[in-house]
């Protein structure tokens, strides 16, 4: 596209503090830089390592704070789908739904997301080849909603890691858009015991690589103090280190267009 | 266990008459060697590579045939559910409530499936560290069901290829029983283009090494006629076959037993 | 073959009497078991992880104790080449020269190693595909030597880890025969800073693993005290139980004949 | 460093003729980009996949090449040794020893190299972590050598691929200069059956991607005519691309001297 898109926000919608703090102060950036942002948040985390870990603050209160977001910041908003029943009630609110990556490849999900008419954001998971991902952007299509596109969140490489494999990006931009969701690349699946680590000092320099290599946004998850978040805090990137990030790898995009 | 543990069955329960074909003679050659058997097929094949493949009987049909399989052969059953809602009803009929391996981190699903009372089988994901199903046995028995047991099925290996640690099984079997996936862990994820690929010349080599490692049971998919099956046809083991690859399996699991 | 082969001894070198007191052990054993024995001990360990490890007793220190053990206990020996100039001193003694698996594709030290007449044992890269080993077999055939045999040892699974395919024992025995190499199949190749660990819990169940598969012998180092061996310590089986272990996966070796 | 680094020539020094028309045409971009050159060409490919393919045109053909290409450019020369014999008479030729990756462990080659006084290039493992390059910085320095820098060519993914993980890139600058080796990181290993594939069009998207993340220069096999080579054809990028290849990626590195 013609402008770098942003999805941000803190991992799980806390509270509707932590949301508008964040997104309000995301958003002024990418005023200041020229991106397109949606804000980004989860009422739910579905998949947590142990039953034992905070899950969010359920559908109906995510919902509302999403949509308290969207309407006083005026921005897009994006959030998670588990279960092919939750799709309609979220695209109330939601104008992007997103297929985690461990459903990239549930059918009925994948539909009934296409079939509320919201745009749809599929993870690649990180047991699939990269040219694999064209059946889910396909069984997309195949509802009659074109507006589909794919994130690249690093592939399983032996047990406890991710490695993101930049050749990914091509293979993908050949079917649709592609994000790159620099905060879950650095993930540590299971490699903290009953939760997920990170390894935050190598999201600067994947980001610069997947800019460099040709993408059509970025997904960064953000919180205002990330030691205090109640998920995926190793992870994600200092609500004040955001400006410096984005303006960084904007130059890389900038540069990118051309080839 | 005392007694090998088997689950077999037709991949998609594609039709009263394969289903009850394949159910009665492995049925007969499970009470000639001495195996627990339960007879196992989908309803659903709800993460297809691509949306044109062939999905299954729809739930309705699924559990039709499998109920009549299950009065007619005096045997349990065991079925795949996808979604939490699902489970309730699939456990009006299925004995054993199957979690798929992209869905085993899924909370809900999981606790759906544990909540009905019934026998809970987690596919371990591709993508998973085997120390790490723990906390899915964990999940299960958190809403009070003891009865869960795992089931390995491979790891992702670079793309389109899986491998089979067999380290996985007695890490795996701290926590609970553990099930070895003879005919998935051959498969080649999205090997064949739109739809996954096999390796079925391989199936006898891995089975008789979990049988030597140490496992609780095996799950083995067979059909009459794999060539004509509906789903995974390049990796089942045909019917005709299957006395003398179990009664091969079995003399290394009775070996084991002393380990 | 007609009998179990058994490649053992202590990783390296150390001592004369380290080297003795192992040997004959394993040998009384071996005969006991009707196992075929070599000897093997390592006169240089080219490879260590740092240079501050141990590396051995030097070529000709080595040498001469192999030259000892093998007069004494009336048995083969094997020892590993690095360079090919070795090859031809080393076969006055040696009966077998490995070629360790980081040097699999070396033409020249495979050439120099069959240019001696001896039989030379292959081990295969944690970069190799199974199938590619036969190129390895190939360079050495075409000099006319055709006593040659693959060994499997792990494959590269992420970082730290190896992880051992099983289907690679029965794609290289197309080639020629092929040897199962319990100890370094569980090594955690720098796992341990700046040398490699180990999980020795694992032997047994990889060794059984690798037994029902198929396979034409084993590889198995062994120490009386692996705590206060100079390498390798963490994956060595400790000597007072090599008794029960070979007799444990004599049991699926002898099973897998029919197969 | 201040200038970029480049290492470029054709894989294997064919023939004088083709060694000086690649020499000069990269040295008059180099001179004209304001990077820094040094010309690349092996005498031996001593580990080819099959015993039939092409070699090289032998030690002493090969350095009389190289030296004639170093007289006549005026620019430094780096080739490839494999065994620690050849160190010192390679080194009369070449300015830089390149240490293959598959033999980047071996301690001898290694303190052979490093002895010569010349700089030592060692290239990473496709089963090493990154962070364990550190002792193959420590080998050469141990022998007084300070001038020695590491290469990333890809990691061990699966069987027949590798995959660049550009995290190593930042962990091995912590100890040492790194440079990207374009060309063989889009290697197939083993992937064209005898010999090995590659996969040309990825090269500008990893190259981008290795100089936003950050290095201190780069290694491209280049040569008039790919498709005619006699060895890495499939990857090498054509000579009458390499102003426009060299253009772009000079712009990411540029940009990444800031970060």
């Amino acid at each position: 596209g013609e402008r770098m898109v942003l999805f941000s926000g803190p991992c799980a919608a806390e509270s509707y503090e932590i949301c508008i703090e964040t997104g309000s102060k995301v958003k002024a950036i990418c005023d200041k830089l020229g991106i397109d942002y949606v804000f980004k948040s989860s009422f739910d985390k579905a998949n947590r390592t142990s039953s034992g870990s905070y899950r969010g603050p359920s559908k109906e209160g995510g919902l509302e704070i999403l949509s308290r977001v969207k309407k006083e910041l005026g921005v897009p908003v994006v959030t998670d789908v588990h279960e092919s029943h939750q799709c309609a009630e979220v695209a109330e609110v939601a104008d992007v739904l997103q297929i985690p990556a461990f459903l990239c490849r549930q059918t009925d999900l994948l539909k009934a997301a296409a079939k509320t008419g919201r745009a749809v954001k599929v993870k690649k998971g990180q047991f699939m080849a990269p040219e694999d991902m064209k059946y889910a952007v396909d069984k997309v299509k195949a509802e009659g909603n074109n507006n589909v596109f794919l994130t690249e969140r690093g592939a399983s490489f032996g047990y406890h890691t991710l490695v993101v494999d930049m050749r990914s990006l091509p293979i993908m931009r050949q079917f649709t858009p592609v994000i790159f969701d620099v905060t879950h690349s650095v993930q540590q699946p299971g490699g903290k015991g009953g939760s997920s680590g990170g390894q935050r000092e190598f999201a600067p320099f994947l980001a610069r690589a997947a800019a460099a290599t040709g993408v059509d946004g970025f997904f960064i998850e953000t919180h205002p103090f990330p030691e205090k978040a109640l998920s995926d805090g190793p992870n994600m990137i200092p609500l004040h280190q955001m400006e410096e990030f984005l303006g960084m790898i904007k130059k890389y995009w900038e540069l990118s267009k051309a080839y």
